[in-house]
């Protein structure tokens, strides 16, 4: 019998969903789980993007351009402007979801060997992708007594070696909900030239700003040009994961034609998600407001109401619709899994991604957890019930040992 | 400036798509195009497909489960088992095209370094995928004399070393068209056995063969269970290019496991183009019979005419909706970029993919093309006649050289 690479030995398993079979089974129990594990809004796509792919005239389902259909990325480019990141249609890629924009900028920019750094905790599916191109992820750790602010840039150089090639950040942050200030950001870009690196920005959940606070793109940082590749989605922008539409954008001619090769090679996005994409484009301001405001009021609720919670500590979360919370827990795999297995409160438990999978490994999050606040208020509070309510039960809750 | 890797320098481009911009200079100056230079059919994709898509009642577009929608796997295992291929749905996992089910197999089977044996020519983004995966392509040649049958089993054992993985095939062929046969597939078998290699088989053309001649799949191979990665796609078999929805199934649950670790990476494949194939798996029989019958017809026209004009000789394939056309050229890209700057005829001209890119390099297919059949038998007749037209007057003509 012929044996599995052994690239795909070192693959990691998905973090979020090491869970499922528990889940699966508590189901089966009758127990109803919430799910706060996984970053799968409940919101309405907008029904403008839904009625231009039901409305859709196609007789033959062609490959569109590998670039992605021209209107769309015409388009695209409003929009980009409309936030202040002046990019015209030619420095677009259209990619299937973000997933495929970062492996295309993993390719482009990065060698087998090649080096990372991104601040940890990260988007555990970078780590999938660093696998599959055998790239190296240096971490620099942003503790939560920070609330997950961006490492002292003097971390950052303790870890460039001459193989380190970039640096990957996500903003607003999945999973922390960190949003970075412009000072932040201009520490990074004085680094990234003082190392002739690659700037890789992972910024999807840009819609997803709170408090009247300023989102600060990549590009809105001058002279950064050669160096910034930007990592979008509408996954999140207009709650429509399924349609995987992504995209990849740079002024550096010279990697977006790489980035093209690649892009070229797998023939063309999807052309309904692109359909309804450029029809998305057209969603009212309201919807965005109205979207804002619901979460704003689901971060609020949450992270107050697990603060209450003894032992628990959740720093207030700028952006995205994540956060994350420091639980008396020895280990919050274990934890999770607890409450899949053996816990119920009125017949209901809560599902939450451990936190350990978010860091590069070393024990580091043992006691954290993540959540997405992406139910509504009513499910929310009864959500937040079960893990105060699990947490006096818990046999390994540290505080409980203490007492 | 950061420099690109050198993976993505070594990144080959799109062999079929390096003649656009002379094709685009073509339109500008008035000439119409007969495109034959790419697979995109100009068959109306069934309706059964399009109308699920029209007529679903999607409110969130979720992600779909990673390893694709279950119930379009379950329909889909049946769909094999109409072709004898039996597997079960718990076998499958839904790509994003076949390109990704590809990669996936690439990521799963091979390490960097690891050689993949591929009779040549080949579809030319195999090679793009290894690069990719920085994976080593030992091609075996096929010939135009023998109508690009199966190279002697002694070719492949003569490119053997102990980094060979795998081997990987497309039947019916792109670019070749050749279908084959039951004793050329045992052959392989008796070779994938000895030792104990991979066998990835691209069958993404299995409803295209022609003149009542049997598909042998790999998966009926008896005893090949733990070696076979079958590749498939919609693209062709629904005219969906753009759905992208492939397929990548294995008996072999550690590479099924390994596979789904990256399929996990990448979240789900496109939720629009998998609503569109579970339905498409209804389209009835006479769709298929039709779209048959005039493959067979323009493929008859086409393959006759071209051995008409003096110098060219071109194999009748047994399947897909390519030939390969040996002419009478001392170099086909110079002759295919000549077709779109400076030829045309009667205010028209034709467009072919040059068949050195279907080679992996050495000057070899220098007098080769590829011509898709995707055009209505009245198109190809124009298209065939700008071909005879263009090589009596063509300055690279061998024949002129001759006389």
């Amino acid at each position: 019998m012929p044996k599995i690479s052994s690239k795909a030995l070192r693959m990691p398993a998905s973090p979020i969903r090491k869970l499922v079979p528990f889940a699966d089974a508590a189901k089966k129990r009758g127990t109803k789980i919430y799910h706060l594990n996984i970053g799968q809004p409940d919101i309405e796509t907008p029904s403008t993007m839904l009625n231009a792919i039901k409305n859709s005239d196609i007789k033959v389902v062609e490959y569109s351009n590998s670039a992605g259909i021209e209107s769309y990325r015409k388009k695209l480019a409003e929009y980009y402007k409309s936030h202040r990141i002046n990019v015209e249609y030619t420095d677009i890629l259209i990619t299937t979801g973000g997933s495929e924009a970062l492996q295309f900028a993993f390719n482009t920019c990065f060698n087998p060997g090649d080096e990372v750094i991104i601040p940890e905790p990260f988007y555990a599916n970078y780590n999938g992708f660093a696998t599959a191109g055998d790239i190296v992820v240096k971490p620099v750790v942003s503790g939560i007594e920070t609330g997950f602010a961006l490492p002292p840039i003097s971390d950052f150089e303790k870890v460039i070696t001459p193989k380190t090639k970039g640096i990957l950040i996500c903003n607003p942050g999945n999973p922390t909900g960190y949003l970075y200030s412009r000072a932040e950001l201009e520490a990074l870009k004085a680094l990234v030239l003082k190392y002739d690196l690659f700037l890789l920005a992972d910024e999807v959940y840009r819609e997803f700003c709170y408090d009247g606070r300023e989102y600060v793109s990549v590009f809105h940082l001058d002279g950064l040009d050669n160096n910034v590749v930007l990592l979008d989605s509408i996954s999140k922008r207009y709650s429509a994961c399924g349609a995987r539409i992504g995209a990849f954008i740079t002024k550096n001619k010279e990697v977006l034609n790489a980035a093209l090769k690649f892009a070229q090679a797998r023939l063309s996005p999807p052309t309904f998600g692109q359909i309804g994409a450029e029809a998305a484009l057209d969603t009212p301001k309201e919807y965005f407001d109205k979207v804002n405001k619901e979460y704003t009021e689901r971060r609020n609720f949450l992270v107050n109401e697990l603060n209450k919670i003894p032992g628990v500590h959740c720093p207030m979360p700028g952006g995205a619709f994540y956060c994350i919370a420091k639980l008396p827990v020895d280990d919050s795999d274990v934890f999770c899994q607890w409450l899949l297995e053996s816990f119920s409160h009125e017949g209901q438990t809560v599902m939450m991604a451990p936190a350990s999978g978010f860091y590069s490994g070393g024990g580091k999050g043992k006691d954290e957890v993540r959540l997405a606040y992406v139910l509504n208020r009513s499910d929310l509070e009864k959500a937040v019930t079960c893990l105060r309510e699990a947490l006096k039960k818990y046999p390994g809750s540290t505080l409980q040992a203490k007492s």
